[in-house]
């Protein structure tokens, strides 16, 4: 799979693609990431590339010109085009599992105050929310979309490990985890977690599960 | 303010917080970040941070002793002391805005597996989300947060702009911007933008925001 990060702070994706699963993956060939920076596609002497909105507002917009040029020279048949952005469908275990069977990604991290709507339309199959907060930039929600799918990829993690028990597989929170030592500080593990009793075990977790997701979470209930 | 990152593996965030407007913030005194290697507090020859879980299951849990022990020695009082978890609070500009006021965070990075419970009943206060998906680990989750609350410190923002008009300081989505140039391959931007009349630009830009919340993200307006 080859991922195209477009983005006008490339360095800011500097130690997370080296690091942990990401590094290896490369390694492994795996997963192939390039890093451009939009202002290599900017014609002018300044390389601009964003600039005031037509009918007021603050902030900067940026610009078709860098952004045409530069997906159109990344993009192939076939390839999806993603921007990240608050206004796009949220991030989902699922949106993440369809993305990590695609062949080319090609992502593109605007300004935070917006990019002109004519890239949106005409070069962007697809909008992606990593959260309905505001960021400086999308050049960390498309790391993040990186590591959510990259995940998915066979191979990509370490161990061949089932990836059903965890969180937003289904649509309950975690249980409770523990580990060594039984007792830390006068605070025990619970008995039954220590029993032996697989069927036990699984009917604490459960309840665990639902209990959480009530108190936080009631939302994913409904 | 100042914010401690507690990782294991705190390469990952060398670009991020070097980069852009955190690298800024932080050489201008605004903002005070350490990222710490979670290894530093293990005791025994072979830095070992997770076990096993009790009662079975795939993966790995992070153990007790290395983060109280971190955590015991980073924290100050009326510090806010957190885990970033996808089993947390959803992050939203509101939490983003109050964490944003606080004297000191300090942040736990979790391997995406869990945490032993007792740490997060004992040395953390609060638990967030960055979403509802899974990484292969909260590093980047801790990046989304320093940079969703960085952007509510004053002077962090390069001008001392208005945030009243980005996505979810409403509940609606952003309506579309446009920039020079007005034509671009045949593609003109709405006249409405351009006739100077601020009461039908604003009309117009509502007009989209409801139009675009309808259709991507419904739930917003209930």
């Amino acid at each position: 799979m080859r991922i195209d990060v477009l983005t006008l702070f490339p360095p800011m994706l500097d130690g997370f693609l080296s690091e942990s699963m990401l590094g290896r993956a490369q390694a492994a060939k795996l997963l192939e990431i390039k890093v451009h920076n939009l202002r290599d596609w900017t014609k002018d002497k300044h390389n601009t590339t964003d600039d005031r909105p037509f009918g007021g507002g603050a902030g900067m917009v940026l610009k078709c010109e860098p952004v045409f040029a530069a997906i159109e020279e990344l993009q192939t048949p076939g390839c999806r085009r993603i921007y990240l952005t608050p206004d796009g469908t949220p991030l989902s275990p699922a949106l993440a599992l369809e993305l990590s069977q695609q062949q080319h990604l090609v992502l593109l991290s605007g300004h935070y105050e917006g990019i002109d709507q004519r890239i949106r339309e005409k070069v962007i199959d697809q909008e992606v929310s990593i959260g309905d907060y505001v960021l400086t930039n999308g050049t960390l929600a498309a790391a993040v979309l990186i590591d959510a799918l990259a995940r998915f990829i066979p191979g990509v993690l370490g161990e061949e490990k089932s990836l059903t028990t965890e969180s937003f597989t289904s649509k309950l929170l975690d249980f409770p985890q523990y580990t060594r030592p039984a007792v830390y500080r006068d605070m025990s593990v619970p008995e039954v977690l220590l029993s032996g009793n697989h069927g036990e075990i699984e009917k604490w977790r459960h309840a665990k599960q639902v209990e959480k997701t009530s108190s936080v979470r009631p939302d994913l209930l409904k």
